[in-house]
């Protein structure tokens, strides 16, 4: 098999390059490990950017996430049981849009499947060859037979445990990490959300988010140390200790419900400098991870693919193969803009037993200031929303 | 001897008081333990934040401020050799004024000369009594003659080391502290500033700044370890190091020329809450200090003499004694304010050994993310000219 660009995973940033290639008249295939349930079900994230929401627009895909997607115009800032609204949408003339990443999944592969886009489902031992050379081939294995796809480039949509990463041989990648000292548990509860906006509530027991996924559905974290289980984490607890960290003046606290799925999520920064080698592109969580606090790695991975497309088409329809060489400089400004941005919101938001009470005392100015000051509202807001993503040439 | 208000220490939040005092008719009476020659030769920060500037003028102070101050409109922020400016006044209609702490302390003492407010110099074992009860009282020694200041209220305006604190119970104060791992060495040198503005110079071999003094006179600091001492810079090394750091693309230098002085400061954060005690009132570097990194202390200090002040003679003159219990909760939001904002340009400008890789990647999307957007400039910008002093009533 032949194709111009082989695309491994098919997560969000491997189908809308796929859509993406196909709109510049490039060719490409996706592969998957999975099968098309599983990856349509595979609840993540739930936050788009204004320019996510805008790509997926201008694709013909949004029309389901209009319908079913929740628009949000601003957040809330809790602190010292007080709440604050950060106005986004006045800020910026921006908004997010919550609607989650499985859903944003399922409008892809609908979209590919009518556009005739390829997507190979349930592949395994998924292997990159020749990735330093001119011809790279993804050797793969479907109904127990051995296949390969011969491509002018790959692109690794992977994730952080893919392969494609792997692929790449030592000492060529930098890596830079951080890992944060707390994790956070989240539980989706069958409750209406009884707040319109997201509440980002720093509390002196610790971190909690007040989310929802549907007019149904409330989304909620807490900050937990790092070395917990779920097994510590009974449903009762869980929510006692939510009430404990949204207890507000005014008395507001997030509805109960049956609680419909609990899990636990580390939190760390990881970014892979280049996201090249040869002829193989890393983009997404398979080069880059971002806390969850704001929600940005679907956005950072959509980013990603939208400059690699330009500089892929560039590349294979007008012969510029030097277009290639800027794909890592451009999405690293942009990830290490959203490091900073996650890095700085989580720090303001999270207790740390590392933190001392100077510390804890500058963390409530920084709250302070940020929901008094247009200027640092603004400077929330306009990363919140998205900055915007950078054209290549 | 009897006054109104006893004050402790002439420098700036002391002298200050004493002039805003005499405007609202309230008697006081300033006690130092120094000479004059002393006091007004103390070489300290030299940035007054707008809010200083406008105090010293409406005090009719500012005459020779005017003359000989220099009038500052943006700061240069440098980093990976390139340099970038940060509009102050285009963003905040603001401004800030390079004028040394002395030349201040040297107005505001020839301005209570004039207008007839006592300053007794060099008095000795100053100690403070009944500080609990209806009648406090100075004792010390002047001459070698013990004598004694009657007052209705004291304003502990001493320093760090001074008395003051040190004078309050046990337990009653709580001190929030952070200390930096660096300090600054710096040079006072015989060479005309060889650029208009400040440049905070973010280095791979550490922090540096350009800053001045007079027309001839160049002030420049550089981050040094926490443990070194000036017999290891001779000034050879300070320049060399100096034009290591400020290295650009553009080939800009500080001019080099004798060095007049050399010194090094540790960097710490310190608060005292609250900043009150019976009839003692803390104010400046006797309740708090910020790291010099922009140049808040003196700032500080005048802001929370500003609102002793107004405290003060609602009390006295309109005996609402009450008038006083907000005096610490309002300077300590300021205070807090320029800790979060000294820090966070502390973080952002120096190198660590704590760092990892992440944090110096972090640290540049920071500087390339202040240097490029305007919400974050503007935040910048409005913290260094100073935000505006809370009106306490």
């Amino acid at each position: 098999m032949r194709t111009q660009v082989g695309i491994v995973g098919a997560g969000p940033p491997g189908l809308m390059l796929a859509h993406l290639l196909r709109r510049e008249g490039v060719d490409a295939v996706v592969l998957e490990a999975r099968d098309r349930s599983y990856v349509e079900g595979r609840i993540r994230t739930g936050v788009l950017e204004q320019g996510t929401v805008d790509l997926l627009k201008t694709l013909g895909l949004g029309e389901r996430m209009e319908r079913l997607g929740l628009l949000h115009h601003a957040i809330e800032v809790g602190y010292e049981k007080q709440r604050f609204r950060i106005d986004m949408t006045a800020l910026t003339g921006k908004s997010v849009m919550v609607y989650g990443q499985h859903e944003v999944v399922t409008d892809l592969i609908a979209g590919a499947e009518a556009a005739g886009i390829p997507i190979l489902f349930g592949v395994e031992d998924v292997a990159l060859e020749g990735i330093a050379g001119p011809s790279p081939t993804i050797r793969f294995r479907r109904g127990g037979v051995g296949e390969e796809l011969h491509c002018d480039y790959i692109a690794g949509c992977d994730g952080f445990h893919g392969i494609s990463r792997a692929a790449v041989p030592d000492g060529v990648l930098t890596t830079y990490k951080r890992e944060y000292p707390f994790s956070w548990l989240g539980i989706l509860a069958e409750a209406a959300p009884s707040l319109d906006e997201l509440l980002y509530m720093h509390s002196d027991c610790g971190f909690a988010l007040f989310s929802m996924r549907s007019p149904t559905v409330t989304r909620l974290y807490l900050q937990c140390d790092r070395t917990e289980n779920l097994a510590e984490w009974p449903d009762e607890r869980v929510w006692e200790e939510l009430h404990r960290r949204f207890e507000s003046m005014d008395g507001w606290m997030p509805k109960a419900g049956p609680v419909l799925q609990k899990s636990i999520t580390a939190m760390r920064s990881f970014v892979t400098a280049p996201m090249q080698f040869g002829r193989l592109f890393l983009a997404g969580d398979a080069a880059h991870i971002v806390p969850p606090t704001r929600a940005k790695g679907m956005n950072l991975a959509i980013a990603d693919v939208k400059v690699l497309a330009t500089c892929l088409s560039a590349a294979i329809r007008e012969g510029k193969a030097s277009a290639l060489d800027c794909y890592s400089e451009v999405c690293l400004r942009r990830i290490w803009s959203a490091q900073r941005f996650s890095w700085w919101m989580t720090s303001m938001l999270h207790n740390s037993l590392e933190d001392s009470a100077f510390d804890r005392r500058r963390q409530i100015a920084e709250l302070e200031y940020v929901t008094h000051s247009v200027a640092a509202a603004t400077s929330l807001a306009e990363n919140y929303v998205g900055l915007p993503i950078e054209n290549p040439f």
